[in-house]
């Protein structure tokens, strides 16, 4: 797409409605799928998730620039992940204050005592970005954050390429369709965890999917679960309390759940304090770092992704601790960097607040998760 | 699939309410879909179509056999819609009682009158089947009836391969799921539809899908939609009132709608006397017919389908006057067929109802579609 759609199609209300509708219907199609709020455990009823009805025109060179940045992103995480010492400096405060990262590195504190199981970690990251438009209308690419556990949409967004492909061909605008990129993410995570699988070596081991209780989200795993079927790699559905009440760790530290052996961990849950319900969900926690299984994340890439940590590597010369010798990674990732701005009640936010409703347009609201405050984080008005 | 599944996996109710789980998502996924009735023109919330948790086994040769005849139902199709005397013959008395097949009739009359125009005619039937067991447990294929005009679910049954494929490989059983054959009707409609497009000749006319005004399946005719637009080739749903207001035909018997040319009318719609709701779908339907357009089917080929005229085929001599030179044909056809037996009011009604009541296992029940009567079509009590 060089350019976005005109304006005169835009307008055109009839013909939008019933791309509106072609849309949908291609969507459903395709499984971009969701189930409804009221019964977040049931298939009865599915909707379609929602989706922009053509999609965004992104310069090439910015889009390249976005693949190549993400692998030293993924470098980054990884790097941090095992910097015991950066951790829990950068943590710390949060520690003193947030119940919730305190335990999580309660338990990254209690693994390294012990000593480390020999297993595998696997990191699958999501990085989300914008564009940034500056006043001389050139865009940068700016991350707004990076998600390192239960990252969302990988399954979905593989079918959404061909959605918006068929609404231009059916918009007319057939050269636009052809502009659109193959995304198989789905394939790429079931890649990944077929990888992990495999490094566990044990044939009759399976991978878990440790899902939340509401289930509203479900077709967006089925992807990487029916991939993986069809390399016939058997995969279970499980909440920490399935864990809880089943699992256990033989004398090497194998974890077994319901008798079936347990190759990989894939956490989509786990990743707010409310997806820990009970003691029973950081029991079950704990059991799966001691284990030998591969964690998909492991808790220090999991640490490795809160707000705190992002902040701090804006900070000059943090890049620089984890690239020493490396000074263009550096330069690439922190071109990406966008303003982190606290919301608290005092000085620094009041000052955010006057910057956003300066400049609304320029600002995304994002929550911190690890603690449940909100923080801003936006593009850095230039 | 051998065997039928094991009993002692069937009484495994939490397995099978756990495949059932697996088979809905999948399902879902696989764009197994239908609109929900109380909102059929809104693809807000979609629910999955019916279907089979387990596939039916057919065994091979039976398999085959069904796929030899249908070339012969195929040709007994087309030649009985072109014989004129064959068809007022035989639809003599359900004209007399019947106004939907009586007006129908008159339409193919007003054609033959005017001189039909030089058009081509494509038929796409479903035939149905049920294996009829024998006392010595030996199975046989029984056509229930034949479709001629708008029939469905050849879009649908196209995903349910890998369903089924799938839903057995998390059962265990991964052999069983090698055996399921590809099965992709939507490919074979749309290249059926694409050649009479072509042949047609004209690159900016376009295929009108027919539809009815609640729209439940469209799903169905989604897949064969989208696959035409793969081809390049555009479509668009219509119901009979948009082709009677906007719809005309120019000198040369051309049929333009809303000023674009129409190659093809695909019916998924008109095959009920409720369809027609109007004088309006009347006047749609015959300009339709004396159009240049392909239609699919044309008025005869209707008018083929009809459950008299399978009635009057089953009586000694009459698939001899289709095939005068082809013994092996008539008995290929013959050997599927079923009883049809009336359910009027009277003697033959009587001796039905008995003989059903006898043996229930043995009848289904199917509507006179022309008529609206009810008669039934079952497996011949050997």
């Amino acid at each position: 797409m060089a350019q976005p759609m005109p304006d005169e199609m835009l307008k055109n209300t009839k013909l939008i409605n019933e791309l509106a509708d072609v849309a949908k219907d291609t969507a459903l199609l395709q499984g971009v799928l969701m189930r409804i709020q009221e019964t977040p455990n049931l298939s009865e009823l599915v909707v379609y998730a929602p989706f922009t009805l053509f999609p965004t025109a992104v310069p090439k060179a910015i889009y390249h620039q976005a693949l190549a940045v993400q692998t030293h992103y993924n470098i980054l995480v990884d790097k941090i992940s095992q910097d015991v010492d950066f951790l829990q400096e950068t943590l710390a405060s949060t520690i003193a204050v947030d119940d919730f990262t305190a335990r999580l590195f309660r338990i990254h504190q209690q693994i390294l005592k012990e000593g480390r199981a020999p297993s595998i970690a696997l990191g699958i990251n999501r990085s989300d970005y914008m564009l940034d438009q500056r006043d001389n209308g050139s865009l940068s690419l700016k991350q707004i954050e990076i998600n390192t556990i239960a990252a969302s949409f990988g399954g979905l967004a593989s079918r959404t390429p061909y959605v918006h492909r068929h609404v231009l061909k059916v918009a007319g605008r057939l050269e636009d369709s052809k502009r659109i990129l193959d995304n198989n993410p789905a394939a790429g995570l079931s890649r990944a965890l077929a990888k992990a699988w495999e490094l566990y070596g044990s044939n009759s081991a399976i991978i878990i999917f440790l899902v939340e209780k509401s289930q509203v989200n479900i077709f967006d795993h089925r992807y990487v679960e029916n991939d993986l079927w069809k390399r016939n790699i058997p995969t279970k559905r499980m909440q920490f309390e399935d864990i809880y009440k089943m699992g256990c760790l033989d004398q090497d530290r194998r974890l077994f759940v319901n008798d079936q052996e347990v190759a990989v961990v894939y956490f989509r849950n786990g990743y707010m304090p409310q997806n820990y319900s009970s003691e029973q969900s950081w029991d079950a926690r704990l059991m799966m770092e001691r284990s030998l299984a591969v964690k998909c994340p492991d808790i220090g890439t999991h640490l490795a992704g809160t707000k705190k940590v992002q902040q701090v590597l804006a900070r000059p010369g943090v890049l620089e601790r984890f690239f020493p010798d490396q000074p263009q990674v550096v330069e690439q990732i922190r071109a990406t960097f966008t303003g982190l701005y606290a919301l608290d009640m005092g000085p620094e936010g009041d000052k955010t607040v006057e910057m956003a409703l300066a400049a609304p347009e320029r600002f995304v609201l994002k929550p911190q998760r690890e603690g449940g405050e909100w923080r801003g984080a936006g593009a850095c008005p230039s």
